[in-house]
C-alpha cells in the first residue's frame, strides 16, 4: 500500500507567537490578513500578533466577524476583506473555528466562487496564498491539518472540506496560549484530542506514520489531560497538552477520521454546541461500536492509556479503554449526554442521513448504516 | 524553548517510485534533471523513473557522473549540465550520495557559485527549484533532511550543508528498492540508520517531536535489521528498515546528530570508506563515551532495543544498550576497526582537528576536545 504523509513547517513552544511576522516574511508576504475573534481578541493575542508583524515590517489588516461553528457567509466575508486590502498572506490566530475559516479565506482568494464548492475531497485547483497559522487551543489540530470544516448554512450542516492545499506552510504552537482557557474549554479540546488520536489509530486509513503520532497523543492526554483542566498555572501539562494536539492533529490529518466526527459535524452544523463537548459524549458510544473492528487497536489504546492488560483478551482490554475514557470525561466535567445541551430526539433521523455522508464515515474501522447511527444517537441522548 | 521541525511530503510504500512523474509535473516542472549513479541504473530504478517522467509528458535529462562519498566538482558539473539543459526541476535517486548530490546541483542552480560558499548553517539565500527524492537504500534519510554532506577536494573533508531549503519537497521512499541491495550495504546503511536514530535521540537539540521518531526508529532497526540482512525477500523486514530510515532521517534532520558523525565526516573525506561501516566502527565507543552526559536516555535506548533493564541503574542499563550496538554489528558482518577499511594511525591528529569543527559536533551531549576525539579514534583504530 502506498501511503501518503504531509505536514507543515512547525514552530513550538512558549514565546513562539512572536515569530509569527517573520514566518510570514520569509514566505515573502507583504500585507497579511489577520484571521481571529473576540476571546483571542481579549485574551491578548492579536495585539502580541500585531506587535510582531509591526516589528518586521508587514502591513497588515485584521477580520475577526467569525462565530463559534464557523458558517460560509463569514469565509466569503473574509475573501472579499482580503481583496479590498490587497493582503497576499493569511495569519489564523485562535481555535479550530477561527483557523479553518481563515483557511476558507485563503480558498476563496485565490480560486473564486462559494465555499460550497470545495466540499470533498481534492476539489481546490489553484494553490492558496501562504498560510501562517497559530492555534491556541490545543484542540483541533486545524493548524497543521489539511481538513477545513465550515457550516453551510442553507443545508445546515457542516461542509468538510479536505486537500493538501489547506495544510498551512508554517504552524505556530505556542503554550503561552493555553494558560487562558476556562477549565471548560481545557476539557472540551483535550477530549476533542483525545477523539482525534483514537480515531485516527483505528481508521482504515491509518499509517505507520500516523500511528506513532496517534499513540505518542493518546499516553500523552493520559497523563496531562486531567492536571491540565485542574490548574490554569500547571504550565508543564499544558505544554504536553499542546503536544498531544500537535501530534493528534499530525495523526488524523493524513489518516482521517470516523464516526465520533461524521456524526458531530453533522450535529454542530444545527446546534451551536462545542465540538469537543459532542466528541466527548460520542466518543466512548463509537468505541463500543468499533471495537468488533480493531479488537487489537483497542487492546493497545488501554495499554497505551496506563491501564493494565495483563491476561486479558483483546476484546477485554479495549473494553478498558471505552471504561477508561467515560472515567475521563466524568472527572474532567465533560458532558454526557446530547440532550443536556439541547439535541432533540426528533433530530435523530436527519441528523443520521447527514453524518452516513460525510467525508469522515469512510474511514471508520466498523461498516455503519443508517439505523447503526440512529441507534447510537439515541444511546447519546 | 522554542523547536522547529521541518519534513518533506513523504510518499511511502511498495510502487510509490512510479509517482515520481507526477509529484514534478503537481509541483510545476516542465523538465528535470534526474541525478542518479551507476548501481541506480544497473538495478533498474533509472529506467523506472523515466517511464515515470515519460508517462506524464515531462522532459528530462539525465546526469550520474556521482562516486561514493560524493564531489564538489560532481555538484559543479551537475549544476553546469542543469543550467545547459534548461532544467527546472531536479528528481534525485538513488542512495544518500545520489541525493546529497542532487541537492548540491539544486544550490547552485539558483544561487551560483561554488559549493563551499555554502558550508555551514543557513547559508543559501535563494529558494531552490522544485526537488522530488528517490531514497533507494534506506539508510542515508537525506531524501527527509535539511542536509547534504559533500566533499571538498581541496581540503580533503566532508562539507556539512545544513539548510531549510534542502528539505526536498517530496520525498518517495518505495521499499522495492531495497530488494536489490548486498547484504553488506544493507548492514552498513542499517547501522547508519540506528547511528541516525541514537545519535538524535541525544542530542541536546532533541525535541518531543524528534524523539517520537528517533525512538521508533531504535524499536524498528532492533527487530528488523538482522532479518533483512539476512534475506533478499524478506520484504516486511526491508520495508520496516525503509520506515526506520525515515524517521531516524526526521530525528536527525531537525536534532542534528553528534560526534559518530562529525568523526565520520572527517574520515569519509580523506578515505572512500562506506559511510555506514565508518559509523559501525565509532557508534559503540562514542555511546560508552556519552553515557556519562545522558544516563536515562541511553537507558531508554536499552530497553527499545528490547533488553531487559528491570533492577539496573540508568548507567547499568545503558551500558546494556552499548553491548547490544557491538553485537549486533558483529552479528550483520559490520566492520569492526578502522584499520581495516585502510585508516592509517598518523591521520588521527588532522582527523581530530576537522572532526571538531564538523557541524554535527556541536549538538554532542557531552563536551568534546582534541584529545578526546584523538582518544576514541584510537580506540577505533
Amino acid at each position: 500500500m502506498i501511503n501518503k504523509f504531509v505536514m507543515p513547517e512547525v514552530i513550538f513552544g512558549r514565546g513562539s507567537l512572536r515569530q509569527v511576522g517573520e514566518s510570514c516574511l520569509r514566505l515573502g508576504a507583504k500585507k497579511v490578513l489577520i484571521v481571529s475573534d473576540p476571546g483571542v481578541i481579549e485574551a491578548g493575542w492579536l495585539e502580541q500578533v500585531i506587535e510582531s508583524c509591526r516589528g518586521t515590517g508587514l502591513l497588515y489588516a485584521c477580520f475577526q466577524e467569525i462565530t463559534t461553528n464557523p458558517k460560509d457567509y463569514e469565509a466569503e466575508k473574509g475573501a472579499a476583506f482580503y481583496k479590498e486590502q490587497e493582503c497576499d498572506a493569511i495569519i489564523g490566530i485562535g481555535g479550530g473555528s477561527v483557523i479553518d475559516i481563515a483557511k476558507a479565506v485563503a480558498i476563496l482568494a485565490t480560486n473564486g466562487g462559494r465555499i460550497s464548492d470545495y466540499e470533498g475531497v481534492d476539489r481546490i485547483e489553484v494553490p492558496l496564498p501562504p498560510l501562517v497559522m497559530a492555534g491556541t487551543t490545543a484542540g483541533s489540530g486545524s493548524e497543521v491539518s489539511q481538513f477545513s470544516v465550515i457550516v453551510n448554512t442553507v443545508s445546515k450542516k457542516k461542509m468538510t472540506i479536505v486537500s493538501k492545499s489547506l495544510v498551512p506552510d508554517i504552524a505556530i504552537i505556542d503554550p503561552e496560549t493555553l494558560a487562558t482557557k476556562s477549565a471548560h474549554l481545557t476539557a472540551s479540546t483535550g477530549l476533542d484530542v483525545l477523539t482525534h488520536a483514537i480515531e485516527a489509530f483505528v481508521s482504515i486509513a491509518a499509517t505507520p506514520m500516523t500511528d506513532v503520532h496517534a499513540k505518542n497523543a493518546i499516553k500523552l492526554v493520559a497523563e496531562n489531560l486531567r492536571p491540565s483542566v485542574a490548574s490554569k498555572l500547571n504550565s508543564e501539562a499544558k505544554e504536553n497538552m499542546a503536544m498531544a494536539s500537535l501530534q493528534a492533529g499530525l495523526a488524523f490529518s493524513n489518516a482521517i477520521l470516523g464516526a465520533v466526527h461524521a456524526m458531530s459535524h453533522s450535529i454542530g452544523g444545527r446546534y451551536p454546541m462545542l465540538h469537543g463537548d459532542v466528541n466527548a459524549v460520542l466518543l466512548p458510544i463509537v468505541m463500543e461500536f468499533n471495537l468488533l473492528a480493531a479488537p487489537r487497536k483497542f487492546q493497545e489504546i488501554a495499554a497505551l492509556l496506563g491501564e493494565n492488560i495483563e491476561g486479558l483478551s483483546a476484546s477485554e482490554a479495549g473494553r478498558k479503554a471505552i471504561e477508561y475514557v467515560k472515567e475521563l470525561s466524568l472527572d474532567i466535567g465533560a458532558p454526557q449526554r446530547l440532550s443536556e445541551m439541547g439535541f432533540e430526539e426528533e433530530m435523530i433521523g436527519a441528523i443520521s442521513e447527514l453524518a452516513l455522508n460525510d467525508a469522515c464515515m469512510i474511514t471508520n474501522p466498523r461498516d455503519i448504516t443508517a439505523s447503526d447511527v440512529e441507534a447510537l444517537l439515541r444511546k447519546a441522548l
